[in-house]
């Protein structure tokens, strides 16, 4: 069974999805990409296959794509998938307008799978349009940070060499055990490497091994180099790897996946006011937020079409803190949100969006504020369906109180950043006091 | 330069630090341990050495040191740390009420350290006042889940064959790489394993191979099971080892492990009310949160002194969900905080407590929910220094919408599961509203 390329589609939504942004690396050659996606993920000890766990509410193999398919001279990029999660596969590609894919079915093991992937390529497949590249990279789905760069690094190693690999410094020494279970040897670590991905082959090479390939290598062997060495005597050339390239194997590794996307996109605001006056409590409140994020940009026009908002959107930023001065509407907010739906109807990442009020309490009576919370309710109820995350932040103030009015703006801004940090969904729509 | 081990202190402050507590797998024979500490973590990227680093507040290797120091049979600790970090790590020994811990000097590589451990507990020192052990256990400051039963493992295969080690399977294919960068062998995956710790030593062995250890091994080795084989002829036992046990090397193992700490710890809730009554709104709000969470216990009985919540906390819960029907005031707050200070002065891990309101929103005025606000920051500030994070959930309604109620309800027990989850300090003192 093979599901063709998917159609090259809008790519709407995407904001800063992995890295930062295609290079101008290419290699300038035919290259494909072939993801053996058909494992259980039996070491993270649940029902579903790590490639399809939830990382923010993404499925993790999207990512995996998201990064492959940014690399505009990657023409190919096929998934072997078992025949019962092909229709997983596919709403995963539809719902996250993944580009250029074709599904192939998974083999009962890893290099199967490959195998399966490669032989759609090679045009085996009677119904295949798929063009046979000059260098096939292979990938694991659940490598989820793998850019530009290292994959450039391989490519142009297998072109050069036949073979290329990532590779790693080890973490652990190295032991054979005996067949008691005994210690045997241990090796030198400093003479021996962990074999990562992404790898790169001439695609003539790793077919030619595949082919060759004895039944016993096929089953317990999971090392392509290994097939080049062994059926085409190819030796690999080596590419030292970052440490973002790791597998996600265990739990431990979603959740850290999960922290480093947060990590990630929270790096950046962009602030927009409602005020041109940068001094006094917005001054002190920007200087505090610079203390712990980077503004990435400010504005004080509103219009959707004007021209310092158009640049913030273009600058793919995913956290937006609107400052609203004696104001408790959110006229301002609305029209940010209404900017950040004429870009992309939803986004990649959650996009935060703090509703910032400076509200002198004498002034603004407590069922104004009220009145405000329920209206920011509604707000963030109706963007949650474009994966954006609206939080609101009272900072109140009375006019004679200058020092409480700076510890308010202190706790404040710890609000806000905790807020973009933690990007909880089950607190938007809340107006937070400080 | 050592210092003498810490005097067993109360303790205080251990509220489910590390697994489910002492077994009473003692093997039974004198047994210390020895953790080099003196690394400086360079492959973390940072300037803080990855021991030192902070997880929820604390740093790493107190973790460890509490993980080792709930084993009851292990009489002495001998951490090995720099001169210059010395009076950070006598700090955190004091801070942190670590127990049966010696200080001894760092050498320049981790076989030097662990070395200089070792003479502490041979004698060799002249002040020395350890009594030297039939095994050592030999572990990493940075492998911060090690359990009882793991070291019982070590240890009674060290007493019946000299040595013994925690090994793990490859993640990776290991290769070794010819001098110019290209795949000269791929190692059969299935024949070798990952050497980890703890690891553990009938102490004459591991001491006399020190003691006969080449400069060269001393310098660029670092597995002490080769040691042990090399110098004494004494082939290692190897355990299975559980995957917590990994060593945080990078950066995104310090999510790792925040994370796995913040879901080990919100697991489970204690639930108390103001009132017997168990259907209804309160018997809805407790169904929505038994499906996050394990609802560990539930008390009506309010007094420090009353058998329910003196159950509650023996039960070395993290979390306290303190229901209030028809009441804006903290006062059934307060007496479960004052009753927490009763169990201790300040905690190891950060304690949430949420304090939930369900109010008549035609009954009670936005400014007595404001003024309940108001409270609740100021004793939020106050607990916070003894390590406990106070939230509020207000759930508002109207008696003649009970479809609205629900909703609400629901929304309260996303944010008290969010609240519990996140554990984010600078929410503390803020009431939310459902």
């Amino acid at each position: 069974m093979e599901r063709g390329p998917t159609q090259d589609g809008g790519g709407g939504g995407e904001l800063r999805p992995a890295g930062p942004g295609p290079a101008s690396g290419s290699p300038g050659l035919p290259v494909a990409a072939v993801l053996p996606a058909g494992g259980c993920g039996e070491r993270l000890g649940g029902p579903t296959p790590k490639q399809f766990c939830p990382v923010l509410g993404r499925p993790l193999i999207s990512y995996t794509l998201q990064a492959l398919q940014r690399v505009n001279w990657i023409k190919d990029i096929v998934v072997a998938v078992t025949s019962e999660n092909m229709d997983t596969m596919m709403a995963i590609i539809q719902r996250y307008q993944h580009q250029r894919v074709t599904l192939v079915e998974a083999g009962a093991t890893r290099h199967q799978s490959i195998f399966n992937g490669l032989k759609a390529l090679a045009g085996d497949h009677p119904h295949s349009k798929l063009r046979t590249p000059t260098v096939v990279i292979i990938h694991d789905a659940v490598r989820p940070f793998v850019e530009e760069d290292v994959l450039v690094k391989v490519v142009t190693a297998a072109k050069d060499h036949g073979a290329a690999g990532a590779i790693r410094p080890l973490v652990s020494t190295v032991i054979s055990p005996s067949a008691d279970g005994y210690l045997d040897q241990s090796l030198d670590r400093s003479r021996h490497r962990a074999s990562e991905m992404p790898q790169a082959f001439l695609f003539d090479v790793i077919y030619r091994a595949y082919c060759q390939c004895s039944e016993h290598d096929m089953e317990f062997g999971t090392e392509c180099l290994h097939l080049a060495l062994k059926y085409c005597q190819t030796k690999a050339k080596l590419v030292e790897g970052p440490p973002d390239l790791w597998k996600v194997t265990y739990r431990r590794d979603l959740y850290a996946m999960e922290s480093i996307i947060k990590d990630k996109i929270s790096q950046q605001i962009c602030v927009v006011m409602n005020t041109k006056e940068d001094a006094g409590c917005i001054g002190f409140l920007q200087g505090l937020l610079k203390k712990e994020l980077e503004v990435k940009g400010t504005s004080v026009t509103l219009c959707p079409n004007g021209r310092d908002l158009q640049k913030i959107f273009l600058g793919e930023c995913c956290n937006f803190v609107c400052i609203n001065v004696m104001n408790a509407d959110f006229h301002q907010t609305t029209e940010l949100l209404d900017g950040l739906r004429s870009r992309a109807p939803s986004f990649f990442y959650p996009v935060a969006v703090v509703s910032v009020h400076f509200l002198d309490s004498q002034n603004v009576s407590f069922s104004e504020r009220m009145k405000a919370l329920m209206e920011m309710k509604d707000f963030a109820k109706e963007v949650k369906n474009r994966n954006v995350f609206l939080y609101g932040v009272l900072i109140s103030f009375t006019q004679d109180n200058l020092q409480q009015l700076q510890e308010n703006i202190r706790q404040g801004a710890g609000i806000i950043t905790s807020l973009i940090k933690n990007r909880s969904a089950e607190l938007t729509g809340q107006l937070l006091v400080a």
